[in-house]
């Protein structure tokens, strides 16, 4: 599998995850690998990217908004969300994103 | 300065760049920190973030999609993107979103 994701012709959608880890691993590479594996059986999942230094970017592709509403309801994802929330991130931010044009090599 | 980009109120624009270096720096080092000290004097910027491992993926934030066309067309990053293009990246993806949603703690 590539690194960088193989995305259909836009318009599709990104939610790029920002993220800040706490001190320790607290049981979250476990729960990652898990939320990668769930988020790639789900309906309208097109692709992800990944890359921590200080900073973790995450940013999974989906089809539409009715896709990553259902990823976001799902209720492992929940549970990981609640835990990520309470012990995992010192920070972070969620920003949902039309992608409307895209290029490369 | 926070690692993750203060942001206003959505919407306002993405540039999700994702990356794979070839071998070696080549003046990579510094034509990236010159980039980044350029990006944050154009109109319109509104912050980056940025991480590496293998794959690198550079989220820039901009006012509108002018912002982001006048800096694809700024003179020093022109030539930045050529040389980019011709011998620091294996392969990379550029994508145009306009964020709709964000939240975070």
């Amino acid at each position: 599998m590539s690194l960088i994701a193989t995305t259909p012709e836009p318009p599709y959608y990104a939610v790029v995850f920002s993220s800040v880890r706490t001190e320790g691993d607290q049981g979250y590479g476990n729960m990652a690998d898990r939320m990668l594996e769930l988020a790639k059986q789900q309906e309208g999942f097109l692709g992800v990217e990944s890359a921590r230094e200080e900073l973790g970017i995450t940013v999974s592709y989906w089809m539409d908004l009715d896709s990553i509403k259902r990823w976001k309801q799902n209720a492992e994802h929940l549970e990981a969300q609640r835990l990520g929330h309470k012990q995992w991130y010192s920070s972070f931010k969620t920003r949902i994103a039309k992608v409307e044009r895209d290029y490369g090599i």
